[in-house]
């Protein structure tokens, strides 16, 4: 099946122009996530250029998923009242047509997380972002991981992440060495990126929350995805290049997200 | 009725001796805050000079706050379990003659902060913080900014921050590219500073938490508040002279903060 | 009573196989945290070589804690919810053989944790960590400290932590210029490490991890809360050496602590 998905690839100019978009209009993007990362993500959204407003009280949740550019929901400490908001903002969400991203953190075992993934992803999001693992656990293909480290490859999960795309509708992002994104009949691997990024808690996280920002800039999620992507990756390289070690490399991360133009971005992206 | 406000401009020496009483006396700060940025505002205090204490859990936040030496209370995520705590750590304050801020972070199309905040504000606060659409909120003069961003000028929030302070009894601070604080009759703008602080989350809340260290140290709490954001514009002129984007400026900030000396502060600082 | 007590040395070797070890096993360690640090403690156990999981949801903690490598309990925010997911956990770990660590994180005055500590205190926890003032609450010897602050020397709380110790069945670690970890037989002193640490919040209860990590590697509990807190000097000494304030310090332990070797921690060391 797997042999049947066309590869297509994006021009660097297609990638340009959705930073160049997301600067233009800071996008306001509601995030209801962990309490590991939710400080990190925010400064990425602002570093990148958009507006991070973590809104994830129920009964607020819903109203601002309505008017926000987009939206992502993690489930990395999913307490009890947070449950109850992502429930409410989902359905404001798609009621109100806001695109939004799920990050099924650590699915498999845990089965509080596990359940409440598998009825978000049958929610329609409008993208699915996770390690290998933990998409073969939404497409029922897996057990999950060690914790929140993937176990699976990336290329072992492919066949589970067009099969998941193809099921719920939404983009489906699998990160790893070079990342897998599809749609179910379009598959792009975004290449490059840096290890160090997995050595920096929020790595992952955070860039479901810059998927969530680019969605709210195109109608193809498929692009919006890989742009998300591609500019992480850009800022990973840039970063790791100056980097003596995981907090320094956070630091510089932030910094090569806020710096990074449009042509950067286009000149050093490679797709597949 | 703006124009019949006397500008009042505190001396240089008179920030100074408040640094300079901070660094003698370790203030012990009591915050609840939002999530996204309890490190940030703990790292932030503890580079000042203070010591941070989150207390927020009912059944110790009342406790505590009768022998804080200051409180912040903020309401960028207010779940039920820190609403129960913060009204109960302001009854506390209250009762003990603990001087407390109010961040009413995002206030307007959200309902539940909203409610909660205008109940607060008439609690008594010692000093108000925010941006000029939350503050014109509170006033009860506009309907709310986008998010956590100001949709209102600092200078447009000028006649809503003198009838907040009259009308609550509290210190109003407006930040904003120059912040405005009134306590009403008195009014002081703050300049310098760097726009770099909109670019790291908590850069507004944490200064909420430096207003309460420096509030413990004088009766005159507008001159507690001007001196918090002196501080502040200070420290973010000498991170944002060494930065490279957003990461490297929230490093230098924190850096700058517990290096600058009350001399420092005196020759830098900007008020009319 | 104290003299009483034998002072042994690790060999350099022995601290220098345990960071080997760690690096070689990446041990899965469970963080049930507060909500000031947990993001920074998790950066500190991917630095150092272990793979963190911030499970601390009811219905979920028991389930993990019983597969985990090691695991946390700190009590600076102890919400309901988490207070549910701890004792969950705890039964858990027990029943399962994995071992654990408790922070009584400010314990004293503040009545929801004190007591909940000193229920946990008789849940055998396989470490016990905190500072001095913290150390005497648990071993009914003190009142508590100022906040976080301890107000209490670590030589005023040695009789205290070895009456701990032999009460609890527990490693007994206090933190302070020097830090004193003893089984309540014998006692060894961690020399080093940096006084910025109490300027970085969370300074002390990511230590409670990194010993959490360790504690998976050697049945010796006494090594590895020794490994683990000469490692976290041998990488504030780095730090410091390099740093400009606290901010930049931070930064700079992440990455020393990501960079240590074993044959630099054998050597640079000091334990009396």
């Amino acid at each position: 099946m797997e042999s049947m998905v066309p590869s297509i690839v994006f021009t660097p100019g297609e990638l340009a122009d959705a930073l160049g978009a997301l600067r233009a209009s800071t996008p306001l993007v509601q995030v209801l996530t962990n309490a590991v990362v939710t400080n990190f993500t925010a400064n990425v959204l602002l570093a990148a250029g958009a507006s991070p407003a973590m809104v994830d009280v129920p009964g607020e949740a819903g109203g601002f998923a309505a008017v926000a550019s987009g939206m992502l929901v993690n489930l990395g400490t999913p307490h009890g009242e947070q449950r109850a908001a992502m429930a409410e903002a989902v359905a404001a969400a798609n009621a109100a047509g806001t695109p939004w991203v799920l990050d099924p953190v650590a699915v498999g075992s845990l089965g509080i997380r596990t359940n409440f993934a598998l009825k978000l992803r049958d929610a329609s999001p409008t993208v699915i972002r996770g390690n290998a693992s933990e998409i073969m656990v939404l497409a029922e293909a897996g057990s999950g991981g060690r914790g929140v480290e993937a176990t699976d490859t990336v290329d072992s999960a492919s066949a589970a992440a067009t099969a998941l795309a193809l099921r719920s509708g939404a983009v489906v992002a699998v990160s790893g060495e070079a990342d897998l994104i599809t749609d179910g009949t379009r598959t792009v691997h975004v290449h490059g990126g840096s290890k160090m990024l997995t050595l920096v808690t929020g790595g992952g996280c955070a860039l479901g929350a810059i998927c969530a920002a680019f969605l709210s800039l195109t109608d193809d999620a498929l692009l919006a995805a890989v742009a998300g992507h591609a500019c992480y990756s850009a800022a990973a390289e840039r970063a790791e290049a100056i980097a003596s070690g995981p907090g320094s490399f956070a630091v510089a991360f932030l910094d090569a997200l806020h710096t990074l133009t449009p042509a950067e971005l286009a000149s050093t992206a490679v797709l597949s």
